[in-house]
């Protein structure tokens, strides 16, 4: 029963099977005009979905590919980027910042927290930053910043904003636009409803600006690149084009979900979820206020390890949950509810964990009928 | 009647329909012991097919990203590098390596000729090297460079080797270890029979010590997070799992079918089609000594236009012919015979192609009977 499987981590997600189909046809010439005619549809749809009129690349590469992207294509060393910091992949936008020799100064919320307002002004007010990168939706604590709070301060503050929104796009409210974000990365394997294969970087006129002035060598990942051959309606390098025909395909169907219908079912699948964890009487990582609508964080109960949980729920009820990253390893479990999820999956997760949990010894709390 | 489309271009290529499906699997958590299995399964296949006890490192990324990766890894600015140059893409390595502040002298032979071992010794008498880009198969003209003659000249001088084997792989013979190839990239739309979307870099462990002393920013493709991941048998980002899938299906057919099985084929559907073309009064841009098991280079007949016969053939007859690339462009037309072809394709092709030019005014030499 191996195909009965059902990952609930924060991507690989499920895959629509009219979508994986569309991936299965035989693939058509990069160099067509249906080619052409796929791919500028996608990239229109891409727009809507960030809320934009700005451009947006489709690159061949996973997530990390599109944030190196959006680094390499600005940074000059010695540029001073200030990166916030709530998990391991906020952590990675100011690795690779200072990999381009960036000036980059860290401010850290504890795992689970979010960016609070009156520390990011703080920061803000100790030096003038040229670029500020932030995350969304943080994969490795299911923490969201509230970016309608933080962006705005950013911008007064008079730096361009590069914003993480791997797991968030396609799951949570994001106006590219109303907010005047400059850079943002996306992959395909979250809230897109395909598979990892293709990720994408959305650029304002301003960051386009800045670009003129970077020095930094790149090619594959290069705007300049991505820019000239959008021209001609089709992509510099021969990309995944069965990818981007499934992708034109998820996309429809999102824009006949509509964007209001898809965040709203996104939070309801979050406040079920963690409601129902917590009659299971677990804890989770982040408040209520902070929490993604892409993947939640639980603790364990006392004396039940994350492994054994792990292992018994792929096991018995051929389900994947992710294990906790870096320190919080072991210490956490993560369920991933992005993308091609319904709430019915979520019963699914939460009935196939209570049986899960109870096989391990764990006392499930007695609640009153109401 | 779209989906009898045959593709006869460069890539993408034909893939079989058990690879397209496998391909259409709901994909597999990547940090499973499910994938880490099939991902080193793949890994070591793809060693056996360049014939190498080298690392391989599996890129979600086009060709290009590839390229780019051969040279981020290794290059400093000033390093002095000659690049072959017999087309488009030897032009490639030498821009990228360009881009990334390298000293670059290009050896260069005119479209549908190979570098002379001749010139080639000319051109390393004339200063000290660093690294050598070579094409083996250059798609742009069909053309291959003799790399069992050429490699030992720049082992000799003392260059490491930077191999683009984006077209040859899986088509033509290219022993890495036996040679002593530094770096070797190459891209699944080829030979590989898949879609595009994942490339390869072989690294010999000279490679690897040089890299240690490059400086040059790199972190998507950077060959250090490749290894660490490898070592944990998988990817360090989310890969495309549904192509690592279909890649270890697609090489285990590879494995199934031999070696000199596949070269000798690609080597006969290359003297077939040359042989067809040539009945019907066609020249072609390479002579037979250089020409490529991958892809077939055409002048047009005179007063028939190469847009024409692209046309006519895509719409008469289904099939995509490619077209020249930068000043080649309508002045040769390009048929691809690489990975998932059979003898059966080149007929198709050839009776399809003389129907074409029959049509538009060609008049096919008459041949007496043997």
């Amino acid at each position: 029963m191996k195909e009965k499987d059902f990952l609930m981590i924060p991507g690989p997600t499920p895959v629509p099977e009219s979508v994986l189909l569309a991936i299965a046809k035989h693939p058509i010439g990069h160099r067509s005009k249906e080619f052409s005619k796929i791919f500028m549809s996608a990239t229109e749809k891409l727009q809507w979905l960030a809320q934009t009129k700005n451009e947006v690349y489709i690159y061949t590469a996973s997530g990390t590919g599109a944030m190196e992207g959006a680094i390499s294509n600005l940074i000059n060393p010695g540029d001073k980027v200030l990166s916030l910091v709530i998990g391991v992949f906020g952590q990675r936008f100011a690795d690779v910042a200072k990999i381009y020799g960036a000036d980059t100064t860290i401010l850290k919320a504890e795992p689970g927290k979010a960016i609070q307002a009156e520390d990011l002004k703080e920061a803000l007010k100790k030096d003038t930053y040229k670029y500020v990168t932030i995350t969304h939706s943080e994969t490795s604590t299911g923490t969201a910043n509230d970016i309608y709070k933080l962006i705005p301060i950013i911008k007064e503050h008079g730096a361009l904003v590069i914003l993480d929104a791997v797991t968030s796009l396609g799951c949570m409210p994001l106006e590219m636009d109303a907010l005047g974000i400059d850079v943002v990365v996306s992959g395909s394997q979250k809230g897109f409803m395909l598979p990892p294969g293709l990720s994408f970087i959305y650029v304002s006129a301003d960051a386009l600006k800045a670009k003129e002035n970077c020095k930094t060598p790149s090619y594959y990942f290069c705007w300049n690149q991505a820019r000239k051959a959008l021209k001609d309606s089709t992509t510099p390098w021969t990309p995944n084009v069965s990818f981007i025909v499934g992708l034109e395909l998820a996309l429809n169907k999102m824009q006949e979900e509509g964007l209001e219908k898809i965040y709203s079912r996104h939070a309801r699948l979050r406040d079920t979820l963690r409601a129902g964890l917590r009659d299971l009487g677990l804890k989770l990582l982040c408040a209520d206020k902070d929490a993604s609508c892409a993947i939640t964080a639980i603790y364990p109960p006392e004396n039940i390890s994350v492994p054994d949980i792990r292992k018994t729920i792929k096991e018995d009820w051929g389900i994947t949950v992710a294990n906790g990253q870096k320190e919080l390893q072991d210490k956490i479990f993560r369920m991933g509810h992005l993308g091609f999820v319904s709430d019915r999956d979520i019963l699914m997760g939460l009935a196939s964990l209570e049986k899960t949990l109870v096989k391990l010894g764990h006392k499930i709390p007695v609640k009153d009928c109401v």
